[in-house]
């Protein structure tokens, strides 16, 4: 048995979300499918990062153990010949059997597109969120760094959540002017259900006026869902990155 | 009764084309019902520029007449409250009686879009021609400019066409590199069925190597459509602009 690493990219948009269950299409059991029809073998494909519904990801990594002969970097091939073409191996690689996709990564960046043009909008309505709306970028900027370093990120975790812990290091978080687009570029190293969206909603209303940069510390603070934004839809959230220690971690 | 003029874009991935037709589902169709849901009217919308399946429109131009009393103006708005998310009316006005969108039109700009990296090609499967192998671009626009001017382009017509006359005038045909993507812009004062497809597909040929930028002079000459290349698919090409004159022709 030999455990092989993919990096991958998916259109979210047929899909509901990254893993497994009991009702829908996912990128998993796509992924389950196509190595089932190569191999014979039943896997179960582990995921750096879990995304919802429509959400993208440019370089989500996966992994799952094989007894295949299929040389580690011709699984690159062979998938995307099986594959549908809203998912894409872009490297195959053999990885250290002890390997997690998730659990090795020390941090993962997201990137959220809203797109800011009146025309051209049936082109980007499933790869972006669209807001014509005049807004203060300059005012969301601020209100973005002041995220940044270690919090307790309560108060933008969907409700309902099942995690103890709240506490994440945002390593970085920007707004990128790009026209037509705006980007919200994040790293940490955790992220909880549905921050990015909930982050990303509560910089609009910061754009729009409704609450000040300085309301951050204060919706922080509190740890209350209901004092941030709202969820911001989720075509817009891209999976960008994740990043592992420079050397894989030993035995694990 | 007063006639329309609307400025539309589509996303032409899931339609049939732009026009009416006894089977699939068609921009044409879509805009017609959404009319007669507003209005209670049956028309008949005429198009500046014909699009087949998977091709895409930025700015489209449409007219129509109606007894409606909704004004010129907002139209736009009417109809993009009914319309689905992949058909967008960018502007809505008031024509002359006489006006035809197609026959009035002095020029037309088409744009084929090239994807080039191998990633990021799963968003762009539907919005580009995926296309990684190594081009002489150089070599591409000039074999693309001997294309400018007045000649008989039945080489680059699909052979089956029932027009009898081939001759048009290309105002200009240019290869513009803008990462990751190659653009084929063409401006024309017509063109002939699939024109657009079939010089992309042998540019395509010319970045190969397999022909000469001075093939393009034989090819024309012969007016033989089995001397050029395939035709590229669809879902490179966009309906970029409608030129028309100045001023309206009065009457008409």
């Amino acid at each position: 048995m030999r455990r092989i690493k993919l990096i991958i990219e998916y259109d979210g948009t047929n899909y509901n979300g990254s893993q497994i269950q009991t009702n829908g299409h996912t990128i998993q059991e796509e992924l389950q499918q196509c190595i089932e029809r190569l191999t014979g073998e039943k896997v179960s494909v582990l995921f750096a990062g879990r995304t919802d519904t429509g959400v993208h990801a440019l370089r989500q990594v996966v992994a799952f153990d094989t007894g295949s002969t299929i040389p580690p970097e011709r699984w690159q091939y062979a998938l995307n010949s099986v594959l549908p073409d809203d998912i894409k191996v872009l490297q195959s690689t053999e990885a250290e059997a002890g390997f997690h996709p998730r659990f090795d990564a020390v941090s993962k960046t997201y990137r959220y597109k809203i797109y800011r043009k009146p025309w051209g909008q049936t082109f980007w309505r499933n790869y972006a969120y669209l807001c014509t709306e005049e807004l203060d970028v300059e005012a969301m900027g601020q209100a973005a760094r002041r995220l940044e370093g270690t919090h307790d990120f309560r108060s933008f975790c969907a409700s309902g959540s099942s995690v103890k812990n709240f506490e994440r290091t945002v390593l970085s978080c920007r707004l990128v002017e790009a026209e037509p687009f705006l980007y919200l570029d994040i790293t940490a190293n955790g992220f909880l259900y549905n921050m990015v969206r909930i982050i990303m909603g509560t910089l609009l209303e910061v754009g729009r006026g409704s609450l000040a940069p300085e309301d951050m510390d204060r919706i922080l603070t509190a740890r209350d869902r209901s004092l941030a934004g709202p969820t911001a839809p989720p075509q817009g959230l891209y999976l960008m990155e994740v990043h592992y220690p420079e050397k894989q971690p030993l035995g694990k």
